[in-house]
């Protein structure tokens, strides 16, 4: 079912120096228009206004799933493992290389807004009329549902969908390299050849042989880390909320009849919630910036100033509440109200719970997000059983809660407010 | 006339690990929404087609060159060189950080299309009614003119324009390094702490101590590395010309009366050649991707074509050919006639010497082109009369050229071409 | 009491790209023979034998922390935080730069095996009839007692020793950098400069910025993940289990009057407790493999056997058993001396209990050991109050061990073992 | 031939992150006394004292060195490239791991010495009666002789030796990124994949293809940088100078019957040139700096102080000199006589001739020495023809030449000296 190229093509890589490219289907996926597509998503959404150095491409992101899914079966292969289901390979490949193919422009924020779903997308264009689609076809009749059905998690071989998708896959190994080299910190920097390493095929499932589990705790801090480093950094909160603003604004507005200077078909079906394929493959970060820019200019006030903080990077200012101060929240909206400010759109609270990424859990989860140990003597533990410090990081609370504002606006009103509410936004 | 920061301020970089500011007017700068637009200017242009990892903004580039500027000053002062003109620091700091906020979209192919100019642009952003004007006349009056003339390169003492913008200037040191760092090859890696310990202020220039001579040398091998490998990657050129060409077409067709389905002000501006500074501001790679996007379906199939050949990476193929083949090009160009093809948009030719960026010369260049080596005795030599190797890559001559064409078409034509012109494009 | 150099000097260094001498004091220490005697010591001791590039010195280390240290000062000085004495910074660097210059050979090993000490021979060269001490008198009377009594932690400033010898300190940061440098490891990649930038001169001592907590259990992990891959190996702690028979054995011939084809002063000294200032700065790693090469031939069969496992790396084999079997070592011991081996050679118990480094520990210790953080408020937290990271590795228990043994011996007795204890040994 | 370990193991490599052994034979090899053996021979014999970071042994270069051969035989095999003899493989292997195993301590210093030659030492120790002869003999009869002939360059199929040992081979790939590590500087870094990527199996050799060409003048350039900034350092020649006066004053002491307080037999046969195998795997570097240390109090004048110098790093000074003024050799020598300096240990000429390391020259060479390129029509062009930049080094002339003296003698001597001889050593 491989078709091997006639030479060995590859990409240069910073992150895994080269991106090994053996087969044909995959070369002739990664030249299609729905995967080149990839080059103008970022990976990391707004985090570029916080590091910014961040600007990498999900393209760039799902080459090294790829790569690193290739290594880890090609170690599986080389060692001969009876447990591994070689035919398999195939399929593996290009669901780890498709898998975030259906991402959408500033994708966390975009899906909030629109409830939309990036998987169910994924699966959209693998299954629609796409050049993806042509080529997967032409490897064998039901072979695009086959790898629809991975990204999915339903496909019958568990083992293919935990190589893609668990909490210790190539996507995860990837994004935290990748992420740590592209902002510049070191935290994700995590020993990706020793961890394939102690992967072992067992029994339908991929586990780490227990000599593995420093490495694993090496890997779930690194997560650890990125997460509150990185991924939840308040400033990259405050972009993203006022993305959110901006899309929640705009479809406000064209809901009520209001006339757009600027507007763009993609965009449309979007606030009427029709976007079809076609149209879902235009939607990209560059389309959404040239609206942006070009709506901070609009007449409706609340829309251009959106737009004009999140081009010009005047974000939101924020402050961080214990969990005890959540009563005072309603008394900080009423004096919002009465100073003539609209806390809809001047007073965001932001609390862990809101984070769009799931931290490491352990313990009632669903199989796929357990890391299992498997001992000299073949017994399987799942991790947390074992490592104090994974437990430590799993069972993770963090009750304070963050209020972002329009810093100049509010001190405007500060006068206005009672003692208790201005000194929450009083020297900060 | 430096303003201090209460305290520091850091941001993150993979380069340099981190920018330091230290006073408040380059913090300001820095805020500005004209120096947040660099955030939309790739360093790269087109190069991350080839190096899927070039998606670094000249906004990274620009914050890398002002570091490397503060350390070589803080180096001077730490130092007591008493040739450095202590009050020139803020002016330098500025223009470093300042020196690349002109540049426009794809600024190469641009500029070339539409004879325009980064440098004119920067000092029209920096005199003109801008954040970045207000900040710097809030220094002392003539300040702006001051920056802009360091930048423009008449400003009064050479040697503040020596650190910004010279042979081995903070410019080029940044570069280096960070285009090896996100393309991922590792050719420009340079020790650049090294080569600022052996910059020296001498006689209102900079120089550098003849102990540094292999720092240097390895520092235009570098230069000379990045230049084959990347700035001048023939992939990179074939997105280039496609770029190029889709400008020329859409300029033609607007000249020619014809109706866009869609079209944005500021591209208006560009055809007719009366772009403002407020317009300019507007004129992001965001823009010009998302206008190409929609191009990609627009009636006339020259533009359509270049456009959708653009956006999803299905680039011109290109074929080398020896000096002594020039004579052939007017053969080629009447059998592309003859097979109905239009050698203007069907047949490119590209040779070094059409190449926008400049390798190092050496002999009779103006005096910021050189790099001077200081003896012990205080003799001063320029680089190339003492190392073999500068000299060796100074007289540099690329005799091959290419020519790009479109593969498919030219294929269909090869049997209509005589045997010497088929010849050229078979097999290739 | 600083005497600048005329110009800065550097040491290339692998680990912080240059360490910068600004002053004549520290230059002068470094050239002195007991300073250039640490590069005969290595700084891992016997990890060399797991980790081949682990053959850094005790030299390199040592700059490297000096380097740390005076980078913190610089930044302190670059603030002008009023809680640090500027006094204080020659006393500093020096007692950072000789903090271990007392190391012996195989430090850990010839101190468990001799009952030595390094800190105080590091008191005894620093005030002993030495080149160091002559440099330090030459600073000013009671200079080298100052520099002492920092290392001895006895300073009337704990803020001084804080720096030099604490739980979040040069010395530390240096070594979990180089270390993992050396090795190739990369869990102890920490990010110093941010840990720099984190500290601050609090009340007579080093605090934390509450925002540098993620950086903290970062660099903590960092200790813990270096614990148990690099210095509690087990391949490691087997090399260190045979040098400490090595000593053991010599020094038991010796007493009794064995006659040993070589030996050398320093040796004869330290089987009799003589050691003096001098004969100790003879002792290096060169001399101790040089006399195990020799002692390879030697006559009495323990020693030579023991000698030559040890410069041939054929290290002593383990198995690791459970707390529960604890019970079982008499029963083995029994077993070895009915079957003619000698437990106390051929049977060494290893519990994590005789570890000689300091895993973090917090609660109850000396405040020298804790890490404390200091909030916006001013409020000062201890870390593991705050972080269930710390917490989690803070009360470590490993209460598995290891019997070493040496493999064929044990194998060809395996036979006269009652089933229980041969199990034990077998298929391992 | 090959038989492969039941799993493969792995050495942990700060270069190549893993070092894969998949042989017996080769894990058997790593594990004899006489490959142990060069833990205790540095790879940059003196470097040390230059740049303390470089304490790297023979040991790791030579894992180093295995690796390179197994990755490029690997991707010879995974292309099933026809001119590449697969049955080569296993004595590829073990020659490149077995290539330095005749080094002696401080090889190029001691060979000078001595004459003696690391490479007929290599040959006996294959030869001889050691681990490494009986391992290579159960391979299959002859099998020792072949490895050896492979090393001798005698080898019958000479694209095995051009694999081990040629102008762009595993060797120097390896010692290059090595010593770039461990040093810190980082001119030696170069793209060791892409290289590998491009060397072909052609008609018995190793050739390069065209496109390969930047590549290898990078190499190349890493070399020319890492001779002079490393191998040929100054300080470094320093110390390789009072390490070969050292030698040449204890032969000349033993010969003339003088009494050492400290005498090894190893050394004496040394002395008397009649060194067996078995004395020569003893001689180490710790046995060297062992017997350096005691002679730093040996009564003879110039021995101990030669040895004291070189223990703690007080090394000669240097004044370099133009071609020209080699006519002075005569008179300055002259007037050493006169002041009671003895030349012979108080003057060392050393000029670029004497080096011991062989930049790269091509021309007339043989061919183990040329860099061989294939350009697409299969013609064979050696890289000179082709590269100017390899043409400007390989011509490289340094006329310069250097005078080593003891500082303070010749200071003490400056005022009996001739105007035109004392200018030379004044001010320097």
């Amino acid at each position: 079912m491989m078709h091997p190229l006639n030479e060995e093509k590859v990409f240069k890589d910073p992150v895994h120096n080269y991106i090994h490219v053996e087969d044909t289907t995959i070369w002739r996926l990664i030249n299609t228009a729905e995967f080149q597509r990839l080059r103008r998503i970022r990976q990391l959404g707004t985090s570029y206004l916080t590091f910014h150095g961040a600007e990498h491409s999900r393209f760039s992101h799902s080459l090294g799933v790829y790569e690193i899914t290739r290594q880890i079966i090609a170690l599986f292969e080389r060692n001969n493992y009876s447990d591994w289901p070689k035919e398999e390979k195939l399929v593996t490949l290009c669901a780890a290389l498709l898998h975030d193919v259906g991402h959408g422009p500033f994708s966390h924020s975009i899906e909030e807004a629109f409830h939309m779903n990036h998987e169910e997308w994924t699966v959209r264009i693998i299954m629609g009329d796409t050049q993806i689609h042509d080529i997967l076809s032409q490897v064998e009749p039901g072979f695009p549902e086959r790898v629809a059905s991975v990204i999915g998690k339903t496909y019958h071989k568990p083992i293919v969908v935990n190589l893609v998708s668990s909490a210790l896959d190539a996507d995860r190994m990837d994004y935290l390299l990748r992420d740590a080299y592209y902002t510049g910190v070191n935290y994700g920097t995590i020993d990706v050849d020793r961890i394939i390493r102690m992967l072992r095929p067992h029994q339908g499932r991929i586990v780490v042989k227990e000599s593995g589990m420093h490495a694993v705790e090496d890997y779930l801090m690194a997560r650890y880390q990125m997460y509150w480093q990185v991924y939840f950094h308040p400033v990259t909160r405050s972009s993203e909320i006022i993305l959110r603003l901006i899309f929640q604004r705009a479809k406000e507005l064209y809901i009520s009849g209001y006339y757009f200077e600027f507007m763009m078909k993609p965009l449309v079906s979007l606030f009427k919630d029709e976007v079809t394929v076609e149209q879902y493959l235009k939607l990209d970060e560059a389309l959404i910036q040239t609206a942006f820019m070009q709506w901070s200019t609009e007449k409706d006030p609340i829309l251009s100033e959106l737009c004009s903080r999140f081009m010009h990077r005047r974000l939101y200012k924020y402050v961080e509440l214990e969990p005890l101060d959540r009563d005072m929240i309603h008394e900080i909206r009423d004096q919002f109200y009465q100073s003539g400010l609209d806390p809809k759109y001047d007073l965001i609270i932001d609390s862990p719970s809101d984070l769009p990424y799931d931290v490491f859990h352990s313990g009632d989860e669903a199989s796929q997000k357990q890391i299992i140990l498997l001992d000299r003597q073949g017994k399987l533990m799942e991790i947390s059983e074992v490592s104090d410090i994974v437990r430590s990081i799993s069972g993770l609370q963090r009750g304070k809660f963050r209020l972002y504002y329009p810093e100049q606006k509010i001190e405007a009103a500060l006068s206005s407010f009672s003692p208790s509410v201005a000194r929450i936004f009083k020297d900060n």
